[in-house]
């Protein structure tokens, strides 16, 4: 860290700065500058609480020279994590899609929807069973009786489910059912979710916020890595911005960003970044023309009478359509 | 709702949507144009499920009229609510201070700062005994033993108490000792926690998310209210930008907004919009000129030292200041 | 457009807003809603103004359903327009490549980055002679030197020219030298210079302005065009967001709106969007994946000693890298 | 300037970044941390150019201790700057209210509103000649015709003069009637203006673009005074977020940002932020209670047949009862 003092900090106060990060336990460096000194924080072995140096007297501000964040970073683990679920390898080179109507809300809807989506080269099965909802006029999802939709689902076309879980009480549900864990934009920073879900052993999808940096996204991750849960899958889903065209602006920089500062997998959501179908095909050749090692799209056999999302759900031809032109993209990349 | 018609719509596909309409048990009237048609819906009730007239074809958009919100609707509820704690009144001209440090760190140093800021005019005393915090490894709060020295400082002061439930768990235990029942930003659709929530008694400060539009902050407000807590007070603490002058933009037309829309009293969070302490004075200043029913003021007496949030904390002498220039104001007011 | 209003206004108010309507020269068909009542304005060949009508007693708001462009529009002009200079064709299925370094700096310099990207495939020349500079201290270009360069570049290499004029002094003479006039992102509303750029004959490459919306960039094309110049060529290059991970928010889904939209040809900058080379590369490949007409690279022979924007400028062999994945990629759309 | 190393950078990669540094006539010393080192630069007079920095090997960023403006900084010139025009002072402690339409419609609503505002406290008269449109086919202004009316309206209130320059054809122009040259949002970076603006005697209005930091507006102001026009004041006019209660989300914590980095004073327009008459006064009294120099307030004798900007203008009663109002909180300030 670096310290930085007003201008017409005194030198008395720049000795108290020093002073005050030997108490701290670490070393203080002046580093006289033209206009002002800065003193530079030398020994930490990770971030330095700044709060104390910033009250002192003559302080302009400190600046941070390393990320907080540990378990999540590619400086500490240089190689790429690959995430192994049953045959299907995420982060491993070959894209995998996960592909689904937005909620459970049949049997019957499911499996029609599961079965094509599976005969076109989908191998993850993407539904909610407890839908976090704007209104609470709107459907809740089906609950229990959804994830036993979805248990079916998975025996009946060896899809592989991942599904969200909401909350505490419906994370353990949800663990016993799906092969994947959910947790989504709304609940990124929730962290009694984060810790619980770190807890368990089934890898975690991590959306993220729709107002997160990438630095906020990532200590989100260490909440579930630092409880042992080191099988965590990033999930971009478009951010929020003053922009209309979309509902929220996918950041495909997010890829490279990720890949530079995590050894995490990360995949896209193209559908609820869009909000609206005729978008998702050409930003999912995007999301995997730039490196993205996974799509989560939704899909469904009947848009106009969906439960939830209709609009941004892709239609069967349409999703055909796309696995027909990423597996056109898969052999330039 | 007003569907609007693509400009090569045929005449059938006009008729169509009409149909589909009368199917939902409302009624359509097409509303010819220069350029396009458009269908305007009548006889509904409440919002209208625009998914499956926005897939038919010949649709171009579907643009809502009504609010999607109720309970915390001021059409329905026109005067303002009052929410009365002890003899405090919330929401009823005056304005009501709650100051406090960040996090409880021990009991000497609750009381230290209670005492001070009950002497200057604060009626409530806030502190955070369960902290959400975006690293895993930093402070995360005291914990019950934290609410026990808020119990200690109300029994000695008088001020009540507002302090932060971050999860389900805690919720109870909040309830317990709490006057005023805090939510946080990160936790502002947390739909679960909302819903719990909503089955206690005390009031609720529900913050506003730092990405919430006013409509989805009203929402989260509604599903309080929707399981019979209807005493919410909201809490602007400003929200994300671009801008990096602050650490959040304070957003302080959300007054008038959330005045025009809602019957709900607003409080004003100056310390985490700003995120540093000189700047909290002049914008408490001016969200108590532009109407807030309160302020939320983190106070430390040794922010130097503080466990969490020192930056943005006014020291005593300074939270003496802002009450004598809030005493002077109220006068104008 | 639609007149909502208040669900207290009386009818008396309905009936002045339908005469204020008709005064207008259009009809106001009442349209009584469950909780409002509103009213759609027929007859209109164009947007309505809605200040008189949002002043009028009992009108809540004023919703417009028809977009206020029309040269730029789709519905208006639905084939999509291929600007031909040259030989080159731009908007007509083959993404052109146009690259080069920020800044003119000196023949060689030019050169030399010019014959490299031609070599490799670039069909236009970029470089700036006039640059727009947050700073006053910085280097502003070359001026008219820089211009007499890029004509020997283009007299050399057969490179066709694009370079920026900041206002209507530079205006002239850059139309004198440059095939593609460029306007900047911080000069998308300077409508006198966009009224100017309309009175010449060689086409624009307008630059989207970092907060503008998709609606406010086709308004700045259709002052363009709305003086008679049809030839422009739209770039996005990323918008001012909350996130920090690039200099700016790459918003490919730009590409699929303008597209809907527009029939105006639209290409992407991913160096300005990145603000650093090593995101160029993968955001190139999203940004054609996705089906942008082109892209505007910089390149530098020399990136540690270039006077401007040297952190997001390619090193030679880094262009030489992404033309082999572009070439491939080309072979897969 | 700090130049962080990227932790695997070999000692040979941090001389070659001292050598470097010495060759641009600096020192460079070397800060060994526990993850990294970091090189301090020293001895430089002003910003140093990171761009040949950040291209070596091994560096990670380059991190900018000292601000890049000179002229409008507080720390060259600690004295607040008080412009005097007339008898007039701005950022002399009286709050000055500058009001009228948003356009000069004609010589008898210019001088309507001019006599009903100046009556009631105000003490310059805004009115734009030359309209800045989104739409090239909405009005755009009565140009020097409407400067006449401007210069009457002057001869017969005594009111002071502001008014919008939008070219550098019309800011000569504008330069012989006004008596306070505006330049808007929209040309905040529109560098030749600026520079213009910078060569001429009258003081200049400068609004901060609606998405540009402290740090690049008080770059817009340096571009000014550094061609040797001093008389600058600033006017915070809301930025562009994803907020949509208002067009704008006003910033007023830009008031001690601005106070706090300069000395230049700075006032507000509460009415482009909100783009609603009904949020006006609450803003405007929060603008006041923050400390900002003064108001730019649009006020209208009859908006509903205003030819812009109708919505936002407060009737003339509404203007009386703020300064009604502001003549309250005065006593208080």
């Amino acid at each position: 860290m670096l310290v930085v003092m007003k201008n017409d900090a005194t030198e008395e106060q720049v000795r108290a700065v020093i002073r005050e990060i030997e108490k701290m336990g670490y070393r203080g460096v002046p580093m006289p500058g033209a206009q002002r000194t800065a003193v530079c924080i030398i020994g930490n072995k990770g971030p330095v609480e700044a709060a104390r140096l910033l009250a002192m007297e003559g302080v302009k501000e400190a600046i941070p020279v390393t990320k907080p964040y540990k378990l999540v970073s590619r400086e500490t683990h240089p190689d790429s994590t690959v995430i192994t679920i049953g045959g299907v390898k995420i982060g491993g080179g070959e894209p995998v899609i996960m592909a689904g109507p937005c909620a459970v809300e049949s049997e019957e809807q499911a499996l029609t929807i599961a079965r094509f989506v599976k005969e076109h080269g989908a191998l993850v099965f993407r539904a909610g069973a407890f839908k976090p909802r704007t209104s609470p006029y709107s459907f809740q999802g089906m609950g229990k009786e959804g994830l036993k939709v979805l248990a079916k689902v998975r025996s009946e076309t060896g899809l592989l489910i991942v599904t969200e879980a909401t909350d505490s009480d419906n994370l353990a549900v949800v663990n016993e059912y799906a092969d994947i864990i959910q947790i989504g934009a709304r609940n990124m920073q929730n962290y009694s979710l984060l810790r619980l879900a770190g807890h368990l052993k089934k890898p975690v999808l991590l959306k993220r916020g729709f107002a997160a940096t990438i630095d906020e996204w990532l200590m989100a991750a260490e909440y579930i890595m630092s409880e042992g849960n080191h099988r965590v899958i990033l999930c971009e889903r478009g951010i929020r911005t003053f922009s209309d065209n979309t509902r929220n602006t996918l950041d495909l920089a997010a890829i490279p960003s990720i890949k530079e500062a995590s050894h995490l997998p990360i995949i896209v959501d193209p559908s609820h970044a869009a909000g609206r179908r005729d978008y998702v095909i050409p930003l999912s050749r995007g999301a995997i023309a730039v490196g993205a090692d996974g799509l989560l799209v939704e899909v469904h056999h009947d848009p106009a009478h969906a439960l939830s999302d209709g609009m941004q759900s892709l239609y069967l031809p349409q999703f055909e359509e796309l696995m027909r032109e990423l597996g056109r993209l898969k052999l330039f990349l």
